[in-house]
């Protein structure tokens, strides 16, 4: 078995990103029993569809390791490593879109999705699932985590494995399986889901120099409620009890009686959401701040994690151009 | 300046692709003056697109790697490889893809054309514009040379080298150029232009074991002409003075009167083009039985292109991914 997942470098990561999908994807690496079982990589290639910038990206990439480094990727327990130093997947990716019919890809939902909300429809965009595929098969992934949005990719990814074993008559891609992440609901400062493009996220760590005072202000002060009074009944389920639950569920847990009964006021429960966010994330922002002054040790482990995903990848590589008929090397047979 | 040529590898050569193409792209050598100047490519990818066959592609590989170097192209003045020894051309196909609109690629009308002819409208045949255009610029190419079919592949490559730059905001990539190749007409045994296609193919190289009695009878006996006897002026512009006006010019040029006048027969001048054809392509025979037997020179020749190529290939491509900010070691910086 192999657990494969694919990280956007996409910029400053919220309480939506991590309770929706980071902490699932973190404890696989507990389910996979090796790191050569679980392969999380930072999707660099795919991030080109939408960045121009290599200052920014090479940021992003840094950003990114930094996070999941910080909150609990294990080096010893997972290959963790750049899309871009395994290049080979590109090449796979065209042997791939050898066998894979145009219209496959334009019945791509995420496509079709990105174009309607105004992205440029480059060839890019168009290829992603191709080198998705890449991606997943490269290493003979047999479980990928998706949210909902991306099971489609998964599926394609089987439907081009499929067609490849087919057309040259030879067992040598892995169909991989996909597995949701169970995603709790994780509201935004408005009541809404939270998400960046909503504006209303709250960040897994704060930005640079931001004192408690100002996060208390600018986040957990600020969520929405309605305007009960301290002793009026609320809602179990409302956007406080919701962050609170995730952030401390035994603290949680033991509040709702009272909560529920009336008695306990919406600045109390702010203020142990901001407690308990803080108590949680602490330990996570003490480790970042310490990675982020060591980028040797931080390059050393995408160096490291390149190498042995890349000797997978190599592996794969010969029998497919084995198969196809490009060996390096096979005029000499 | 750098010419590039591809070159498919596409099975038993014919009259109208040595006087159409080949002979042309193998004088261009001279004119390049340096192998470092003049590199042709066997386009062994791109024949993925429409082959599914690891043995045949493998033996068509070797073929025209036999074929051009028995027909003059000189390890010692050209750079001869395979596409796939480069793989970092997939690499910079994304790239590409990432800097070219879908719709430039939904106006390439050898697509049109393949799919009307009805081949399977694959991925691979879509992108197959981008991969040649990463073909030609991974190379730093500022001269192609191409058949009317393929100007607007060069001209697509020269799209994608003006996003590129524009899009990263750094002269990179250079603009290729294009130049047509002078094809002459080279009428088939049927007198319609020569093509596989259409069966009316007199090969380079006869079929292996095949006699000069029986080339006689399969080709130059079977050329159509009109029914006019021996004494009856003839048109100096026929199937048979066409086809020895390009197999031996000085001869044609002395027949012609007495051609135009009458008193030459059409068996004659059949007889004519055989010796013509025979005594201009003994030595390539020659040279390409010999090569046929010493599979560990060509494939010499091939691999030493290849690095020689896959050099200057590294060279552009580390300053491509410093410039789309996914450089390898870019981390400590």
């Amino acid at each position: 078995m192999r657990i494969l997942s694919g990280i956007q470098p996409s910029g400053t990561l919220h309480l939506g990103n991590y309770f929706g999908a980071i902490q699932q994807h973190i404890e696989l690496q507990a389910e996979a029993g090796g790191r050569d079982r679980a392969f999380y990589f930072i999707a660099n290639l795919h991030t080109l569809t939408s960045l121009r910038d290599a200052d920014k990206l090479r940021a992003l990439t840094r950003d990114v390791a930094l996070d999941y480094l910080a909150l609990g990727l294990e080096p010893e327990r997972a290959t963790f490593f750049r899309q871009s130093d395994v290049p080979e997947v590109t090449e796979l990716a065209w042997y791939l879109s050898c066998v894979t019919g145009k219209g496959l890809l334009e019945r791509a939902v995420s496509y079709k999705d990105k174009i309607a909300k105004g992205l440029e429809p480059t060839m890019g965009l168009f290829n992603y699932p191709v080198l998705m595929a890449a991606d997943i098969l490269i290493y003979r992934s047999t479980m990928v985590p998706v949210g909902k949005d991306q099971q489609q990719h998964v599926e394609m990814a089987q439907d081009m494995a499929t067609h490849f074993n087919v057309a040259f008559g030879k067992e040598v891609l892995t169909r991989p399986d996909w597995r949701f992440s169970k995603a709790p609901i994780v509201p935004g400062l408005d009541g809404a889901k939270m998400s960046k493009s909503y504006g209303n996220t709250i960040p897994i760590f704060l930005p640079e120099g931001m004192t408690e005072k100002q996060a208390w202000k600018t986040y957990f002060a600020s969520i929405v409620t309605d305007s009960k009074g301290v002793d009026d009944p609320k809602d179990p389920n409302d956007t406080l009890m919701l962050l609170y639950r995730l952030l401390d569920p035994s603290g949680a847990a033991e509040l709702e009686p009272a909560y529920v009964k009336g008695g306990i006021g919406y600045g109390d429960v702010k203020k142990r959401i901001h407690a308990a966010y803080s108590a949680k994330f602490a330990q996570f922002r003490d480790k970042r701040a310490a990675l982020a002054k060591d980028d040797a040790y931080v390059e050393g482990v995408l160096e490291e994690g390149g190498k042995r995903a890349r000797a997978v990848a190599h592996e794969l590589m010969r029998e497919v151009r084995e198969t196809v008929g490009i060996a390096a090397g096979a005029w000499a047979r």
